[in-house]
């Protein structure tokens, strides 16, 4: 099985970890490759990050579909470009906001997402709403930590994470852990000890790792998104 | 007062009735400008039709900002980039479909969308949704023109519009119309006197008129979209 | 453009005051009548009020419709009356709170209504709930000060607006504020500048403001509330 | 124990007999009186009418608290006046409808309302999603039989209600049925024997009939409403 | 009238005050009689209590309409069984968590429930949601003492609903108390008490008595839960 | 990975085909054992079917844990008994609705469920709504056949299924197929290539296979189920 990974952003240094996260959570039948944008944005904070990368994801996801792909990770946790995605290509792709959200509903009563900004908390709540997820959603609590000022400081962010998913677990009354941004990807076993630590053990779901094993499951299943949902765009024949 | 229309496609022949439409319904003091876009789809009829023009409406509303407008209408009922666009300005910027969906639930307790095509539909029902008004939506019924035909049969166009409105009126117990693609524009009136010769009379609401009253009443009130709800985009200074 | 405000309770002595608010506020073609009522409560703080006030208030609206005038704002944030007035007339007949909230509801993702007393909360609540925007109101926070006692200590009331604002956008997440009385008219510019110093500037919406302009452009778009939701009463002819 | 029924509507031939079917189905040792307001509307059927009710509504509960009865009834589906009613008195005041959409809530997972006229459908559904019922209500289908005229001819009212409760549980999959107006009262009976004989027995709900029984339980449970969410009336102290 | 109240938990020593709160709340024509499981849980804390519980239930209702009861009451805020009970009989079964928040919701906007366990604030709100009363729910507080400790300290008990039925009308806005556990039943006139004393009297309803009212009424009125909603098991013709 | 499915139902002569079913379908490294219950009921059509085998289920799930299974799943799409026995263990339980809606809420906007009995819907209805996809439901259509029919005409539930999944697209508006009872496993491609020929495809969902494909990612990501929304059933150390 061979699963691409797009991540939304222009080449950054540390791609090679991102593509090795995934190869070693990936079941050993499954080839992870990775490609970044030619054109976009560094990083996605914004609505406009995400809509200057959607035409890079179009190219992106339709090349892995005439590659041969059998399914695509958009990754990020905006899902961008999710729904016109899945009306280009027929292969499933997969966003990680939709399946960790849907994983985390399925696991516990309330879940609280880990934010990177204060400014992704009504953005993170208006996902939640349109997922279907709106009275499952404990709270969002952001790490304040710029996504590209992540690989400068690694055990800053941990430190941020696991506080926030602390407090999420007392104060908040969180049932399970969300991490609200793909670049928290591979911390869920640090924060799963440490909320552990302090007695209060619940699930931590890292939505890479939930989009990974959905992917997974879906090509093994012989299914994808429904073309009736995303159908495909229809030649501008009328053009006048 | 003056209002920019950014309509997000590529230039139209037509294009001179939309100002011409905007201009009459206009007060006297309001001067409209238009401009389509230098790059973008011909029509929006899909996610990745939308998709396309966002980068061109980003453009396009931060000239209007720089020009000195005092708001701007993105001309289409998707409402596409209406997000990243009130992150990128100041102006007010205003959608059809929020004005228009906001504008009919204050004035009947449901109303019906008058579609484009089939796949519109879904569209427009998660639209209502996300905009609060799921239990107001009466229906949504597509004429099953495509948008670039419109110019082609306008008699056949208001046909199967006045026709799918009084469908709405008697079957789903519309006590509004909204006109659910900005191409329907104009045609208010033909449709209401259809509606009343039929015994049913019910408000007819074109939502470019819907916008421009909106945007007309928040220049006077001097109000515009919450830059905490539309932060802007900050600089990239952390890249790595 | 001939709007007449009716004002839901019996006369006082800065209705002057109100009158010119608005009259400094509309269009310059627009002229401002104002009414009070001959009989009714001397403010609006409780359902009784607003029961008692309603017949007063039909009987103001009828008469608006007969002397010709094209639209009626009934000045109270309980909307008191709306239904049945909308059933007795054809004329556009607008309430501040529907207007306000619809109008908060498209400029920020949450808003924080500034209310009078301790028992508005609950009130608001629940019109924010049926007018849709349930999930969207992040706080009703009280003044505390009756209504009746406004004229007596203005700069107190507006110290008061301005502290509850403050604590709205900074414990709350409001992003935007709505004023929860009429007799908070006119605050709106001191309360928006001392939110901006305060480094929190949000849109502060003057809900009569948010009326009035509803009610120009309803008249300029010859729309008005749909009569197969408010139906007309009916002759009484089956007298038994 | 003594329950009065409000009848909010000006005195009427067969109110004799509205009392009797109180007095009949209340149990032994509750004394039922009945009165109907000195001035306001024959029939309820319209917003204004349940205007025009409400002060002569307010006067009869403080008269039925002053005369020391344990509960009031207000004979009406449209539940005019409960609120204020319940700001004005502190003995239990119930509702027809809030009781029987709470009673057939309890027993059905879905049930139909059994309207007057069809401008009632959007009134109930209003009504249902304010009382949060809102996705147990199968449908509501009129009887389109004025109120007044009901008791010219009982026999075709009858005939009516027992052809939508039939229609509602055919083709609605209503699992109960609750009368639509409280001039219905009594015709429980005879519907429920028809539904059976169709082969579709379900509980048929008389509205007046679940007031009365929770006006019985409340008085026997020393409850009344809170007066938190029903807060009295403060005198206008401060009349500027 | 004969009332059977099946306390779902194996025979306990103060099984005769259950029995002696109902039968003293009951109406003088009403006969009450109380069985227990002879086989179950000792008592109902978690889901596995609950389905442990269900089959001795199911019984123990069978037994009562054989004997021909009137109604019967499943003791325990959980409501385990009542859906397959109500499949199993004809009489009405009744259970407090329904006809305790149906009534709370009709005395008040918003309401608190005093839980007996942390564990219990999810399944109560989750219950809650369930009978459509989500946006009614102020808060859920547990005592934090578990039901089998009830009888060993009861003034202890007594202080510790009294204490989180305080903090729930001052910190969390409730306009009414409901017992969270049948356990506290009795408790009412104390709390409510209280309550008065801090100034801030709302109603206090002990579910237990919500439910004999409920039961009271629905024999008095000649209703039970409809068939179609709760069918009978069928007989298992068709094993293979 | 041992995956262990317990059919929550007593023997029956087909198990072998069930087993059959999930080991093809189940990666290379996936051992499937099947258990049937010891005690319960020969099919689950109703509540108390249900309630029957819930007792049975968590022996099951127990000894699974014990033997040391890597996941459960209750073959059976009413989820019996998945909360309990989700306190009762530590490894994930997974319920073929659970999966099967969350999977089916991801891939389309829409879907339906193919349900046995008239009497499913409702409790589908209500399944949906608790798991959060109330608005994603579009039509439940039984096929009317008992579950203990299914083995003796498998062609004629065949036809039964396709004859319902293609009136859910064409007349429903479903954008995907979801099976309402683990009988009809296997049964996909059938109904999808049925579909297909009456040019309407849309994913179909077998539920058991979400619920595999649910278990083999949970067991790989080293996640299961809450503990703090399935608290262990504690000791009964308090017994009076």
């Amino acid at each position: 099985m061979r699963i691409r990974v797009v991540v939304p952003v222009t080449p950054y240094d540390t791609a090679y970890r991102t593509r090795g996260f995934y190869a070693a959570a990936a079941r050993p039948d499954v080839e992870i490759s990775l490609v970044c944008l030619d054109e976009g944005p560094a990083s996605i904070e914004c609505d406009e990050d995400e809509a200057l990368a959607v035409p890079g994801i179009l190219t992106a996801v339709r090349e892995a579909e005439a590659q041969g792909m059998d399914a695509v990770i958009i990754d990020c946790m905006a899902d961008p470009g999710l729904s016109p995605a899945r009306e280009a290509v027929s292969i499933p792709v997969v966003g990680p906001a939709q399946a960790g959200m849907s994983l985390a509903a399925m696991l516990a009563h309330r879940f609280s997402v880990i934010g990177v900004l204060e400014r992704d908390i009504c953005a993170i709540e208006r996902q939640g709403r349109a997922y279907g997820f709106e009275s499952r959603l404990a709270s969002v609590r952001p790490v304040n930590i710029p996504v590209l000022a992540f690989d400068r400081d690694p055990s800053g962010l941990e430190a941020a994470v696991v506080d926030q998913a602390i407090r999420a677990v007392r104060e908040d009354r969180a049932h399970a852990i969300l991490f609200g941004c793909t670049g928290m990807q591979g911390l869920g076993p640090q924060v799963a000890r440490a909320l552990a630590e302090d007695g209060r053990p619940v699930p931590v779901i890292d939505p890479t790792l939930a989009a990974l094993k959905l992917a997974e499951g879906l090509v093994d299943a012989g299914l994808t998104h429904s073309k009736r949902s995303y159908p495909p765009r229809e030649p501008k024949s009328h053009w006048p």
